[in-house]
This record gives structure tokens, sequence and C-alpha cells, in this order.
């Protein structure tokens, strides 16, 4: 059965491929720089991906807020730590930012059934 | 010798104040809320500093930004760690974020010039 | 039949149960604080409910749009006020409120028609 | 004694009128429907600066507070009233908005101590 | 065979229509203004619609960026100048772009299948 | 006699040498990565700034826009020119934008008067 997440990473994968093609120097570089900020540097990675979750949620973006909470699971941050960060994202941002809450909550939910389901 | 930021502290104090004195419930609330936002809890407040950095400076709020960074230097993060989070907030807002970098990086000097005479 | 608003209103609904689980002290709060926000105080609710709707549009949240409309039909506001509301957020707002706009006078319409079943 | 508002006030006639001497007619344009949008229709003007202002307020931009202010007060606001709209902003808006809060509050005192000194 | 392009025009078509249909002399001069905004004036339409593309991408409008497309498209811009314009509104907007960057692949792609179905 | 535009010139060389002496990787590429997408490729260097002042306009960053003025001016385009791409930048973004206007036209009159004086 394929939920909303699934459809967002054959989506995100496939688009990501078609932009490879077009073979732009510029908009190439600025992937890899992308991906690179969030690697181990004077901050962890695990840290800046909770940098990039917050950053994603004040600019309300629940595709970035879905991508960064896959990356932040990954790295290891619980549920309360997760609803913790969108409680600042949620201060900082304003009311207007909790239909991007809802919807982080709700992707939270699926990672972890996903998790279940692969244990 | 006042700089910028005794200046911005000055005025932030005293608006702060005057706000109190109109005692709005609401308004009373919501600084209540913003400031337990970054107390101790699932994530620890010197990381919730960090975020609330990020998310000023993607929404490019240059009190904000000055705001969060002496909260950050004050619990501790070092300068390097500091840009590694900035360099976040910069790929995730794009060039429109560059103003802003150059303001908090003439900040954290300028909290770094205070340490320094403080001692 | 069901249509988006009902659909809007089920979603919201669950989400928002399932983040009152949560128990997260600072969003529990935040909640309340939004909602005693539109109560009757020196304004009335009813033009803080307008006040939600062109906040919400030049802010460009649909979901925001359709929860504040909702609001502003039951409190009274006819559609040539809610239409008159609605150009000072695209004025001030631009063009890039437009699909927002139309998503505004769809619902307003899905409001009514929800209104003339129910006689 | 010249004060910030005076400055902004003497700054936004000078450009104002130099803008129009650029003769753009899409901008000439724009200038008449900005103006014509607070004009009584479906909801009167006071309603719809009250409207302008919040929407100024979370967007965040000082000078269209400033502006939305002095037509509010001219309009016959109360302090009370303004400070209660200004709340429903910074709900909406959230702590981003609080720089911004402040230079309103400034403003109203600003506003009324001109009023007094006109008497 | 539908495809998303197709229901976008449908959708906005319809609403534009019934936007038409309110009759309020704010809203209406605003849609003319903007139509008449892209017009062959000091710059000519050419470079003002892919002015619109950009605007449109920086903001994340995903509705703009799919109608702006479309009218350069038309106005003749190579995928190679569209894809080099896009990367401007990526470095300027940041990483936060990403979702409309993809977005606005797959619409050129639409868009280029239907001038081939066309031949 | 100094103006603003050389206060700025002399900030953001200041700042940007600082900034370079950090020597954070990310950050040193994504300048370099800025200052490249506006390179002739695809599309002119002249159009790409042209495009640079329109997302800066619309974002309402006044350095942004005082930078890329300076460009545009030096790259040849007309004032007319300019206030057609600022109209597009104001019916995008509506009245918000309008202080920014104001910036950006006596910004252009400052950069026509280094060009009278340089003769």
């Amino acid at each position: 059965m394929t939920n909303r997440l699934d459809e967002f990473r054959e989506y995100r994968d496939r688009m990501n491929e078609r932009i490879g093609e077009i073979d732009h120097l510029g908009i190439k570089r600025f992937f890899n720089l992308d991906t690179a900020a969030y690697r181990d540097q004077a901050l962890d990675g695990k840290t800046k991906e909770l940098l990039g979750l917050v950053a994603s949620a004040v600019l309300r973006c629940n595709d970035c807020v879905d991508y960064h909470l896959g990356q932040c699971v990954e790295a290891g941050w619980s549920d309360a730590e997760l609803f913790d960060a969108l409680n600042v994202a949620l201060v900082v941002g304003g009311s207007i930012v909790i239909p991007h809450l809802r919807h982080a909550v709700e992707t939270i939910d699926l990672l972890r059934a996903e998790e279940g389901a692969a244990e």
C-alpha cells in the first residue's frame, strides 16, 4: 500500500533525475551545496537536520518539512524532540504555521509506522 | 562607547516595558510563551536558541538574529558552530539572506569584543 | 456528497486531536492563545475574524483562509463585505494572492451552498 | 523638533512626487487602486484601514504599519482597539512580528503625542 | 487525456469568470492592471513574462509559475533560457525553491509535449 | 560627499571580506555560485541582472535591490526599462512593495548622479 510519503519520494527522485538531465552547471552545483550543508562539520549533521526542519516549517514548505523529517528520524531524533523543535517553529512563525504542524505530525506518524513495519 | 547592540538592547527593553504597560492579556501571554519555548525540555535550551537563530535568519529579521545570537553566545556556541548554522540558513533561504549574514557576522564580532572587554 | 471543505474539516479535527495527544505544553498553550485572540475584547470577534481572513490571504495560506471564511460567514459578514476585505488583501499582497482569491471565492460559494442546504 | 514620523512623511511625500514624475501608467494606476481600496464601499474605510494595518504587520513592513496607524488614528480607532488588532497580527505571524509590534506601539505613542500637542 | 495543466487552466478560467461576476470594481481593475503589466512597453512583453516567472518562483507560487511558464513558452523562450532564469530564482530564493523548481521543470515538459502533439 | 550608496558599498565590501576570513567552505561556495548565476549563459548577464532586481524587489530586500540596480545601470538598462521592470514587481508583490519602490527610485537617481559626476 502506498501512502503520500511514498508518492512524494517517487516524485522527488524522478524530478531530481530529470533536473540532473538538464545539466545546468549552476543548478547542479546548488544541489551539491544543499547536500553538503547537512554533513558533519563544526555542527554534526544530526543537529543541522533539525535546523533544516525548523527553517522549512517557518518558511511553510510541506515538501521540505517531509524531507527533513525523514532525515531527522533517520538521524535518531525522538518524537518528543521533534515536537519540541516544531514548537519553536510555531512560536517564531505563528498560527500560519499550524497547517504545516498538522502535516508534520502526520508525517512523523507515517515515518514511525514505516519503522514499525520494517522491524 | 555605545554600539548598535547597546542601542538595540536599550530600545528593546524600553519598548518591552511599554508593551507590558498596555496590559493586553493576549500579548502578555504570547511573550511568556515565547520565553518558555527556549527553556530546557525534550531539547535543551542551547539547541533551541540555535533553532531560533536559523528561523530568524531565513525569515530575515535582523533584530531577531541579534537577540538569538546574544543568547547563543551566552549558551556557549562557538563561532565555527554559529557560522555552520548560518550556512544552513543561507542554503535554505538563498542569496536574499546574505545581507542578514553580513549583519549576523558583525554582531558576532561585537559580542566577542564585549566578552573580551569583560575579562 | 463530501466536498473539499468537509475533507479539510475532517482532517483538521483529526490532526488537532492528534496534536492534543502529543501533550506538549507550549503547543497546547499556543492553540489556546490562538482561539482567545478572536474573542470579543476591545474589538468584537466578528471584526477580528475579518482581520484573520486578510492576514491569512496576504500570507497565502489556503487552509487558514478556509478556516477564517467559515468563521466570518458564521459571524454574519455578507459576500459583498468579504469580497471587499479580499480586495484589500489583493492590493496589499499583489497578484501572487490571486490563486488564493480564486480559492477563497470558491470556498464562499461552498459555504453559502451549505447554508442553503441547511434551510 | 522633528521625529521619525515627520521624517518618514517627508520622505514618503517627496518620493511619491518623484514616482509621479516618472509617469509610468501602470505604476500610477496601481497607486490609484491602492488609495481606492480603503474608501467606504461594502466595508467602511475605518474597518479597511484596520485590515491594512494587520496585513502590514504580518508582512512585517514598518513603513506600511506607520502609514496605516496614522490612518487608523485619524479614523478614530482607540489604543485598546489598535492593540487588540496587533494581537491578532502577533498570533497569526508569530514572534517574528514582535520587532514590528515594538515599532507600532512607539508609533501610536508618537501619534497620540501629536494629537495632544495639536489641542 | 487531461493532465494537471488542463485542470489548472479549466479551474483558472472558471474561477476568473466567477470573480468577474462578483463585479467588485477594485478587483476588476486589479486584474486589468495585472494583464497590462506584461504588455510591450519600455521592456517587451517577452522579457516581462520572464520577470513574472522568476518573481513567481521566488515567492513560491506553483499556479503563478505554471501561468508564466505557459506565457514564456508562447513568447518563444527556449528550455535552456527558462532553466537559466530558474537558476537565478534558485540562487536568490534558496533550497526552499527546489520543490517549485521540480514543479516548473515538469510543467515545461508538459508544455513541450503539447507543442509536439499540436504539430 | 558620501551618500547612502557609498556607505552601503563600503559596508558590503568590508563584511564580504570578513566573511571570506571565516573560511567556511559552504559559505564561500555559495558566494561563488551567486556570482556565477549572473554570468552570460543561455541568457545574457544583462537580462539576468534584471531578473535579480525583480526577485529582490518582490522579496523586499533594499540592499539586494541596491546591488542589482547598480549592476543593471552598469549593464546599460535605461530608466524607463528599470521602471517597467519595477512595475512588474509592484503588480506581483502588491502595495507592500511600495516602500521598496521608493527606495529603488531614489537609488536610480543616485546612480545617475554618479554617472553625471563621472563625465
